[in-house]
């Protein structure tokens, strides 16, 4: 599964300016603070291998190794990035809505996607410290690979973040802390270490690696789609990294003739209590401004300003799609009739692309025949569920016909 | 992945007796109360279908199909049954240990694998109300896999049965109950039900085809470890399902002239707090008597008679294996190492099979450069994890040198 194969990356590029920046060595962002991306010599990669051959490799995120940055095959850390399943959920969706379980990645979200090759490049690179600002599930990821290799981890997670999460960071051997604040609050005392020189920053999208691994979700859905893109695809959107990579997935493969011109309506999905792309979407900017008071009960999308805004601004816009606003009560009646019709148990924000799906239905946004996928980022095994508090007496006499 | 394909299955025979029972019927246990067997067409099968056929199909558990009971595609219900990966882990096992870790499955355990074969069988054969005596992951997968195809399922589970689990079987819209007793007295009040014609009885074993669902962790591993099958293997032993159905499979598979006649050394793994298996495979016994006062943190193996203990019995002493109990304490350290090593976070139970390679290889029984696959059944999500209470006030001056 690991074995060596050619590389491809030419150099990185800054997502504003366009300004080159050299391979091979560590970067954070750009010199006007703007993530970089990381650019492959297209032509050269698509004489070296084709799609075909990449379908039969095992399925697993390294069968995409000539499109990822990785160079030695010794810097591959593993914990069993396998492709996600495709679960169509009829009852609670409709018959278009297909749910990409991302749940079932290592560590239980799709952060696995980002970081396991954000660490393999930390790794590459000579990175020993790593600092995080996380809302639970990247820092779990972070967590989990760098105790693999052996890299120290400090994590600092807002007072909100889900015990769970703070939890299994802590037993993954990471050092972590709960802040007075939201994610942009820790992410600040982050920055401050680094520029201390205490640690590398391992901020969404203040390096340039968690986007080309979450830009196999692109990849993926391409492949298990026969090579033609699904009509909308409906995201949860924090920092935004998974919607920019999918999207930079379909501009490479386009070029390199994988896919057509066909694109899918990208729908940027966040919670009202926290909607600064929403907001910015309709107001028809560029940029999005800093979400005071942010709140709700999808943790995971509770990120009051995104540092990649203009990119996911563009991508939503170029598609056709649209940035959506659902509340914190149509989110918990998402997941509980997911669960309830479909067996199938979403995480908050899961959720919340259900419901965002629910109330574009309703709009006309999208046909009920659209084949529509709705990311599901983590596994709702990780969230509170509601209370079961019956109880039976095996003594007593029990009346079977009530049960 | 669900299209149609032959199918072999020519009878099912008592495990005891070998006595025939007729296809396509609803049957529980045998006349003697023993587990009816799934038999199939070996020689037809061989000549419809080859394991590289097999092999190029989509890593899904129904790449199968042939080797399944399902007759019509009508009958699969699916939740995205994903081939498990093997996650080496060096740091806290060593160079030989390999971890299949099942918590990648629908409702993150092993149990999705029994439950979606029994369920697709039971909508087969008509089947409208289902009951079970759970642990907890059993019937998680059974509510999800019920609900998305509208079976009505009742589920006890005995009181200590982790939280989790019970708000999960509910969330996934089954009727669950708490019951002040061990497994195998809710499976009592479970058998009075069925024997009064108000549902049907999905205890371990008790229906033939959650076997032929497990048998696809052996399928699977043959597949994976090239068509050579590991050293040794570490299973955590509850019912005993999946270790019948991998040795079931392996028989199958050489039959066919799939496999060789090499077997692993099967190790049955318990807790100390409840080893009936143990107890009567140091007792050169063929039946377990039931563990009074059964008592562990692993509760998917608090099991304190199996109805299938001579078949247990029977396939770790014809592989050359042991039945071997490890305490909670090295449970809980096994469970705690391999996560702050090797970032995988195990269930209790895989944490059982985890404590008791340690054990073996202090002991001599395995060697440290046999490749050994050690079952991880659920995701170690699911379980209490220790706190971790670090608070840094971002208003007051952070030592970032103490962080």
């Amino acid at each position: 599964m690991h074995r060596d194969r050619p590389t491809f990356v030419s150099h990185l590029e800054c997502s504003m300016t366009g300004e080159r920046y050299e391979a091979d060595r560590l970067h954070g962002l750009s010199r006007v603070g703007r993530p970089l991306l990381v650019r492959y010599e297209l032509e050269a990669l698509g004489q070296a291998v084709s799609r075909d051959a990449i379908a039969a490799r095992p399925t697993d995120l390294w069968r995409w190794r000539e499109l990822l940055p990785v160079r030695r095959t010794a810097s591959i850390v593993s914990l069993g990035e396998i492709e996600t399943p495709l679960v169509p959920i009829p009852r609670s969706g409709g018959p278009g809505a297909i749910v990409k379980d991302e749940g079932r990645l290592p560590t239980g979200s799709f952060k696995a996607r980002g970081l396991v090759m954000a660490v393999a490049m930390a790794r590459e690179l000579g990175v020993t410290r790593i600092a995080m600002p996380t809302n639970g599930n990247a820092g779990a990821a972070l967590a989990a690979y760098a105790a693999r290799c052996g890299i120290e981890t400090v994590v600092l997670c807002p007072e909100e973040t889900p015990e769970v999460n703070v939890r299994e960071i802590a037993a993954q051997g990471a050092r972590v802390w709960r802040v007075n604040g939201q994610i942009d609050e820790c992410g600040a005392i982050v920055a401050r270490g680094a520029a201390e020189g205490r640690w590398f920053d391992f901020s969404t999208l203040k390096e340039p690696y968690r986007i080309e691994g979450k830009k196999t979700m692109g990849l993926e859905l391409a492949a298990q789609f026969g090579w033609e893109l699904p009509d909308a695809i409906f995201y949860p959107t924090g920092g935004g990294t998974g919607l920019i990579g999918m999207w930079k997935a379909f501009d490479e493969m386009e070029r390199l003739g994988w896919i057509g011109s066909k694109r899918p309506r990208m729908y940027a999905v966040q919670a009202s209590g926290c909607a600064p792309i929403v907001r910015a979407f309709e107001a028809g900017v560029d940029h999005a401004e800093r979400w005071e008071d942010a709140a709700t009960v999808a943790a995971g999308i509770r990120v009051p300003r995104a540092v990649g805004d203009f990119l996911i601004l563009r991508a939503v816009r170029e598609s056709g799609g649209r940035a959506l606003a659902v509340g914190d009560p149509a989110i918990l009646t998402a997941v509980d009739e997911a669960a309830r019709k479909d067996g199938l148990l979403l995480c908050p924000e899961g959720g919340a692309t259900l419901a965002a799906y629910r109330q574009a239905l309703a709009d006309g946004l999208v046909d009920p025949e659209e084949r529509t996928v709705l990311f599901n980022c983590a596994t709702g095994l990780k969230y509170p569920m509601p209370p079961a508090d019956n109880w039976l007496d095996r003594n007593a006499e029990i009346d079977l016909a009530s049960l």
